[in-house]
């Protein structure tokens, strides 16, 4: 019974969740093909225990991401244009979701060609909003 | 205050969930090298909502895991021996951690040769002990 009562009353708390991932992660790609490699960055929580797995890992604040993210991306062209698929979102908790998906670059052979790949990223409520807190991407 | 006595009560806990973690890993490498993949395979939760993403995704219990891993290694050659290395633990809540690393496979060159790469894991506490519910390892 009880059971029943927290699906009754948390499922439109998770799928308002699933909602706001899926809204940031619209705005994030929005970002990222307006060139505003800051406020991409801005999605990561700005703490020494954030995280980016790639080939390597960084681990620090907004500024060290964003700091990765300019090293691989230096100029417009070599963003290109990004498309987030396959987006699935997995609540956790109320304040903790772990949501996959695609990313493909469609970009000019001069700056790297078209490149795919796919992702996790954990994401967690902070006063800011959901803010990442992980990201592995390959 | 509040704050200093939940860090004073918690951090014991939070070392035994990273000491737990730790020892998972150890056996699960253990595992590995004595060719058992389906012991290596039963630390997922055996839940249709278990993802593993690789360079394919698959989502599904310990069968489909299974399935997954001896599909990429049909062999005690293939498999070879593994090692996790720079594992690191973190405790998002009581029962949920995530855990990264790096994993390599010594092997023949006829088995496929060497192979590294590095994973997160999101690890939950469930009444059958931490398993792994996401797997992403690249």
């Amino acid at each position: 019974m009880l059971r029943w009562c927290f699906l009754l009353c948390c499922t439109p708390l998770l799928f308002a969740q699933t909602d706001e991932i899926r809204a940031m992660m619209q705005k994030s790609q929005d970002n990222w093909n307006r060139g505003d490699l800051a406020a991409f960055a801005a999605d990561y929580e700005d703490s020494p225990d954030t995280t980016f797995v790639g080939k390597t890992v960084t681990k620090g604040g907004t500024a060290a991401i964003l700091a990765r993210y300019q090293s691989h991306y230096p100029n417009r062209e070599a963003m290109g244009a990004l498309l987030f698929s396959e987006l699935s979102v997995r609540v956790l908790t109320p304040d903790l979701v772990l949501a996959t998906g695609k990313y493909s670059l469609a970009r000019a052979a001069a700056a790297g060609g078209d490149a795919s790949g796919r992702f996790t990223l954990v994401i967690r409520k902070t006063p800011k909003g959901w803010k990442i807190i992980h990201d592995h991407t390959s």
